[in-house]
């Protein structure tokens, strides 16, 4: 398994240690990890995609709010706990679209306000911080083995047939068995030697650069082609079905994700393709109602106009590049959630499920 | 005006000259010609896209094989037009989709063998072949004009609305006034200030690199977006419409152009967006009935995975890079041709059109 985000500890005890991350703005041609435990590292990271991905950036965040609060030098509980709140408003600020960045903090803090009240020592705290982003990893990669185990039904009747991602959703974008992908790496292990077409998916090529390079790596068989190709594709092979992760998903089933999304299903739509969503219950954001309430990250133009070292469009010129677009509820055939997929009708499905997915746990 | 083609004279007379090119890889960070006059460089600098796009392949295709020619030793016109036909042959099988390279070259064929027969000397036949490479460049250049007069009328009720553009069907794929783009020029010209949205086109960035570099440098407002980015702006922004060139046309109307068109047009009708297609009347290949039968270049994966001067893909991945599709005809809202614009049944539309631009010629 790839470790996008693990936490390294500097002994044999869970503190101190630090956040190792994988450095993916360096893939698929070096693998690099570096580790970090100041604030401001941190935040850079995450702003400049050393690690990304929904999921991966929620424990990102976690453990790195655990390491840089281990270096607290509060005396006192409500010194801390206002130190962890200073330091977490930082981090949920890095970017604006996932949502799980800030359910990841949140978590954090939820745990930390009660056990301050009740008189917990100040490395009581720290313990409990990293105890807790420990328990948010180890939720994640659950999470992603049983969306892989309900994903599987996906294949029924398709087994053979192409299936088209976009982005990375995978184990980079996870704690390491992906959203999207959990499902292809279940089919895999099943023996049911899935096809994968994965988008390359401009401007910063996260589907040719890390998506092929875990696919690839996992032994999956896999094409690339550019986001303007898959349209050709659907009309010349048959196509299974499309799974992209998401970054938030709105009360009615509204979903953003990477740039291009939207297009994609659309296109899947045009062709009779179903096309999924793989998302565990942190990206479900019921405090919004649909798509038009979530907020959208514009990136650099440079992404575009520099993207990789070379300039590739004229000085001074106009450029459009927002990070994510929002796929409207009524061209999603399902979500693939960690207790089954998701159908139409989708706000009510989410309600449903968000009722029992509080009630487990 | 740009002058992508060019027949560069050496001295006061049409002969001795060579063909001229811009160099469309280098744009758009350099301004670089170069002059050809020997078959293997004028087929590599085809392959290469050193000039791209139909009517510019078709200009550099008639003027290529006039400057091969030239150099010709044959003493009688029999052997002088076997050679012709030779080096065309090879100037034909340099790129497989745009039907106007094989056009030019035939209609330079078919000014030789007549009068070949007619007893003409072999210098007479070097000037009939230069003379009519010129004439082919002189008839883009006001099929283009045309095609920017008759397109103008795409704007009325739009004005102020984006349009959106795809791949480089500008001046620089042309003579120098362009298909596609030849409406934008006539607006701008006509104080329409028409707003462009260029999509970057991968992979090899026509787009960003080339149709942004033209607008800009005519003052026209443009704005580069990835491809993948078309629908998410379709939602957010009016577009008036958008316009595309083409590389060949079935009988039916179904167009073959830049990948990436198809999925546009599907995007277009979604939105309820009109969906042109710019292209003179070489551009019809009334011997093909349908898109099915249009060969689609495949061309090398390393233009996906190490397009920008960096490898950006897994060393070994599968990678698909088909350079064309096809657009149906029942997408296609209307042709701009330069006679006007032809509406549905574009089938019976092409027909007429093609019997009255026979009759014109």
């Amino acid at each position: 398994m790839i470790d996008p985000v693990l936490w390294k500890r500097h002994g044999a005890d869970l503190l101190p240690g630090s956040l190792r991350l994988l450095d993916q703005t360096r893939l698929p041609c070096e693998l690099v990890y570096v580790e970090l435990d100041d604030l401001e590292s941190i935040i850079d990271a995450i702003r400049r995609l050393v690690v990304r991905g929904a999921p991966a950036i929620g424990c990102a965040a976690a453990y790195g709010l655990a390491a840089v609060c281990q270096h607290s030098t509060a005396s006192a509980a409500g010194a801390f706990l206002a130190e962890a709140e200073a330091a977490s408003g930082r981090l949920a600020a890095s970017r604006p679209t996932a949502v799980n960045l800030r359910w990841a903090l949140e978590r954090c803090l939820s745990a930390l306000r009660p056990a301050a009240s009740a008189g917990a020592t100040v490395a009581g705290l720290k313990r409990l911080l990293i105890e807790t982003a420990q328990g948010i990893f180890e939720e994640d990669l659950a999470l992603s083995r049983a969306m892989g185990r309900h994903g599987l039904s996906l294949f029924e009747g398709r087994a053979g047939l192409g299936v088209i991602t976009h982005c990375n959703a995978g184990g980079l974008a996870t704690s390491g068995y992906g959203t999207a992908l959990a499902p292809i790496y279940a089919a895999q292990e099943a023996g049911l030697a899935p096809r994968v077409y994965a988008d390359e998916t401009r401007p910063l090529l996260q589907g040719a650069r890390l998506t092929a390079w875990e696919l690839q790596r996992a032994g999956v068989e896999v094409t690339v082609l550019c986001d303007n190709m898959a349209a050709a594709l659907m009309r010349q092979e048959r196509i299974g079905f499309v799974i992209v992760g998401a970054d938030r998903i709105a009360a009615n089933g509204d979903t953003a994700n990477k740039i291009g999304t939207y297009g994609l299903a659309i296109l899947a739509r045009h062709h009779g393709v179903p096309f999924y969503v793989a998302a565990p219950y942190s990206t479900i954001d019921l405090a919004i109602a649909d798509g038009g309430g979530i907020p959208i990250e514009e990136r650099s133009g440079e992404e575009v106009t520099h993207g990789f070292g070379r300039q590739t469009a004229p000085a001074g010129v106009g450029v459009w590049n927002p990070a994510f677009d929002v796929t409207p509820s009524e061209l999603i055939t399902g979500i693939v959630t960690e207790r089954g997929t998701l159908r139409a009708p989708l706000g009510r499905s989410i309600r449903e499920f968000m009722v029992s997915a509080g009630a487990g746990r």
